[in-house]
């Protein structure tokens, strides 16, 4: 199956167990809403790709892990528009979360979908239960304290920012949790894919700050210049297009070269390539806007 | 060591843990804001008292789970207090922690804690990686949706409310968690004592509805009377006060005839008896604020 179904079964396979009734009616629709349909699923396909490297030979781990990475993604999307952050009336071309089911239920969906994503890593273990538990670990690693993406939106709180833990935690960590839950998902050493997640990462947040500076609010589907507007660093207002543009090519070239010797090498590198095209050439066109 | 030694050095434990540096310093205050001083810790009190009676061979596990517990609890109360909920502006005894750090700060502390929970779990279940999952699977179920207390937090957004349901998810299920883990974490069969943790958590619930409705926001440490306010249903609006005492002292009843044959069984009932001191002897007295 390819991975994008794969990670969409997966997704609603978390979401029905979620659904179950009785159960509130507004925030099971708004969970639902909050991840169906989603945006490039970058963090679980980079997941099952590494896990596809690995072997994969505990493919209900590997779809436990692709829908948990995005389901905390998503987590973070319902609550980083809340009114107290960015205050987003839109995202992924609809209304946010909390415009749509108002702002306790935009709350609730975010820790549900949390919760959900530990959940379904737990369930899927029951044969695998030593990969589970790593599987946790690295995965409230990357979402919580003090390295995770709660910390990373912790960070845009504070007068004085450790920039390199800001975005370690920010974008990195997720990224790293992706190679590294792909490879233990598949009973390998997560070590050797480290790099890999980190590289992605990277070239994922330059991307990001390029696309927050150079597009309109219609093509990227949420408001745009909030960097600006919050005064958070952006790689654009650091180094120029050009300069951002250079350093997210130069991220992507390590990514691929950091890529460990496996079975699945040439494919792995191809899905790089393909993240890196579809990343960069959007860019000259929208320097116009 | 005395049951609340051990769960405050474990809660204490797993806060060092997010609070490792680098990290943002307000959320890493807010987090122990949160979390210390704490209130009467009933349920990682309730899953130590099960954990020693199933003869507690994996201390690291019960102490974990004892934390993990109240670690979401913590959470749930900073997230329920802030504006968009019960906007509170004190709890036990000092200013909610949104009140005290601001919005973002407090909605940022609530998943942060959630995802310490599973951490601490996960963190703790290296040598005994089945029980580690399995308790990861209990307390998620406890937690969000459809019947944890996310869920019975998201019932009070609808107009017309399942009310089995929702005391089931927004107090019972928590206790039922606690009493459940204590026995996985001791290597034993969960099933027996799934009725004890669901009679004291009603018992409990009629307890809390007893205080809102009762007491003084000095003696309670939070605001008051918010059933009425938010108009959700309260035990002693349904049956008078005597009514809900009566029920009350029958689910305590209840409770300590549920308790399973086991090495600890008299000292557990002891413990139960303690709480049901501590939670009715405050009744007479306070019917006369």
């Amino acid at each position: 199956m390819p991975g994008s179904a794969r990670i969409e079964q997966a997704l609603v396979a978390a979401l029905d167990r979620a659904q179950r009734r009785p159960s509130p009616p507004k925030l099971s629709e708004a969970l639902r809403y909050s991840v169906l349909p989603g945006g490039a699923r970058v963090r679980p396909q980079l997941c099952l790709s590494v896990a596809r490297a690995c072997g994969d030979d505990r493919p209900e781990l590997s779809d436990a892990s692709a829908a948990a990475l995005e389901l905390i993604h998503c987590a973070s999307l319902a609550h980083d528009d809340l009114p107290c952050f960015d205050d987003a009336a839109t995202r992924r071309g609809k209304p946010s979360t909390h415009r749509a089911y108002g702002e306790e239920i935009a709350v609730l969906a975010g820790d549900s979908l949390i919760i959900l994503a530990f959940e379904a890593l737990a369930a899927a273990g029951r044969r695998a239960p030593d990969r589970a538990a790593t599987l946790v670990l690295a995965l409230a690693q990357a979402t919580g304290m003090p390295g995770g993406i709660c910390a990373g939106q912790g960070w845009e709180s504070e007068a004085e920012v450790d920039l390199h833990a800001y975005h370690q935690a920010k974008t990195g960590a997720l990224f790293v949790a992706a190679t590294r839950m792909g490879a233990v998902a598949a009973g390998q050493d997560p070590e050797p894919w480290t790099e890999l997640g980190a590289r992605i990462g990277e070239a994922f947040q330059i991307a990001d700050d390029l696309r927050d500076a150079l597009l309109d609010e219609k093509t990227l589907g949420k408001p745009v210049g909030q960097d600006a507007i919050h005064d958070r660093p952006n790689a654009v207002a650091l180094l120029g297009v050009d300069g951002a543009v250079a350093k997210l090519k130069a991220a992507l070239g390590a990514a691929i070269s950091s890529i460990p010797s496996c079975p699945g090498e040439a494919e792995l590198c191809e899905i790089v390539r393909r993240q890196a095209d579809r990343l960069t050439p959007a860019m000259p066109a929208s320097q116009a806007v």
